[in-house]
């Protein structure tokens, strides 16, 4: 956290407005895992609140990690998290094929008890055990759009969709909501708060420095940068890994083509030099857009 | 949460505007059980950060099921919950008297093992096992008052410092924040929230209908209304439970001290004809400041 915390604090020394969103993976893995190793002393909670706990727990860390950091460097602004959910559409495909596997690894009893009792779907992962899956249904709304626009339009600095959200569905009667047992993907929440607030740059965080063609093989080459028509063509030819760097180049797709200016995934420690155009893998919509030391050289281009 | 929410939407018709906050203890207490349960498998989070993840879990069911009973009505407004930090003073004397047991019974064996290995103070609880007890100290500041305010102007409701908000220490020197292995009274976090707000009223919504003098013996009474004077009185003489009344009427005085207009101490079910003056009790300054109900009539008191 101290470390992130750094990293961003650089950012917003340059000038940049940030709205931060983060995932929650390890951690609600943790949390389901407590929640299991005490269920005969306290009632298991369903997975979306098991969320909103995660969203409580690192926001905390990182508002009070940032907000120690800024304080630090006499640059001190209002950072705030906000509990937030996506809307998801009760017809979205993700809930007839369950694929995301969460919490802890279960024996095949124990498995078969949980189907029985509580109609988890199980899935047995690569010889380790048994896990829970859930659907990953896609963002479709965020509930708590106009107060995060107007904290952001205050200056403070928000904290929003971590864990990509709280799923919920939408009564279209009444419009009351209900939690969903599901996870968003975060990046792609991520493209949808960025587009709704206007944000020009959606920055993904992560621990490899670049985007890699031909990942794991010998020929494995990391690229600087993508037209959002070349990965796309990547993302159909199924050059990235799901649930791992996929999402990551989708939700830069998504963001692109939805009218933010660039998308760049880079490594935690390299926020600023990728910002400069120095680091990471940037996706734009034509190469004019890249920043000048990103874009391949008109001498070279003419000579060739 | 849904009856909670029914009770809050009716202030909300009748055109109060409401910031909230709320109690976690049975919240926390789960948690805290749910990571000694799993502390083999995952290590325990510290006590701050138990309250971040309470913040998250009660912030999400309330504004969730608020926002649906508002939607039913047809009356939606933005709600927002927001991860707060409170700060206390490092010499606050409850640092030197934690009085305040949070999460699971343990055996003695187990107690003095936490004693020993994580410090914890241990305290033997009427014959039912050893507890943890951590201190209590006054709620100072609320970290994040700035954007809480400017949400709330926005006309959002704000739920705010739940539990009492996440225990900090801020380091004079360069102002960073750390958390704190308390837990801050909830009632009087609400009237510091209240203050700095500039509400008119603190409604203090619990599962008694009214304040008692003379609490538990044959001779109890209700009381519908205190001056401050009064209730400072009562307070001095130990009227009021530890731990229960107590601090709701000590809040009650400090936010009618502090400039606040009333407070009234009420049943979860009656918020809205105790703000009538029908129902709980209220805690005003001085008698001409109680509403036309509960108003002592003049007839009476000339021909007292």
């Amino acid at each position: 956290m101290a470390a992130t915390a750094r990293s961003l604090a650089d950012l917003l020394e340059d000038g940049h407005q940030l709205v931060l969103t983060h995932g929650n993976g390890p951690q609600v893995g943790n949390i389901l895992i407590q929640n299991e190793e005490a269920h005969f002393a306290v009632p298991p909670q369903p997975l979306d609140v098991c969320g909103a706990e995660s969203q409580g727990m690192i926001g905390y860390m990182l508002q009070q990690a940032l907000g120690s950091e800024l304080a630090r460097r006499g640059a001190a602004c209002p950072i705030v998290t906000m509990v937030t959910q996506v809307v998801v559409d009760r017809n979205d495909p993700a809930f007839r094929h369950p694929t995301k596997p969460v919490g802890p690894f279960y024996t095949a009893e124990r498995a078969r008890t949980l189907a029985r009792e509580r109609g988890y779907p199980m899935r047995e992962d690569a010889g380790r055990g048994w896990r829970r899956v859930v659907p990953s249904p896609q963002p479709r709304e965020i509930v708590e759009m106009p107060a995060i626009r107007s904290l952001v339009e205050s200056g403070a600095l928000v904290i929003a969709c971590g864990g990509g959200g709280i799923p919920v569905w939408r009564d279209p009667e009444t419009g009351a909501l209900e939690g969903v047992e599901a996870v968003i993907d975060k990046d792609l929440a991520a493209a949808v708060l960025g587009l709704g607030l206007g944000c020009d740059t959606l920055l993904i965080l992560t621990d490899v420095p670049q985007v890699a063609l031909r990942y794991g093989r010998p020929e494995q080459i990391a690229v600087p940068y993508l037209t959002v028509a070349e990965a796309r063509r990547h993302l159909t030819a199924g050059e990235f890994p799901a649930g791992s760097m996929g999402p990551k180049v989708e939700a830069a797709v998504r963001f692109v083509e939805g009218g933010g200016r660039q998308a760049v995934i880079a490594s935690l420690t390299e926020a600023k030099p990728a910002l400069a155009g120095q680091a990471g893998t940037w996706v734009v919509r034509s190469l004019e857009d890249l920043p000048g030391a990103l874009r391949p050289s008109q001498t070279l281009e003419a000579g060739a």
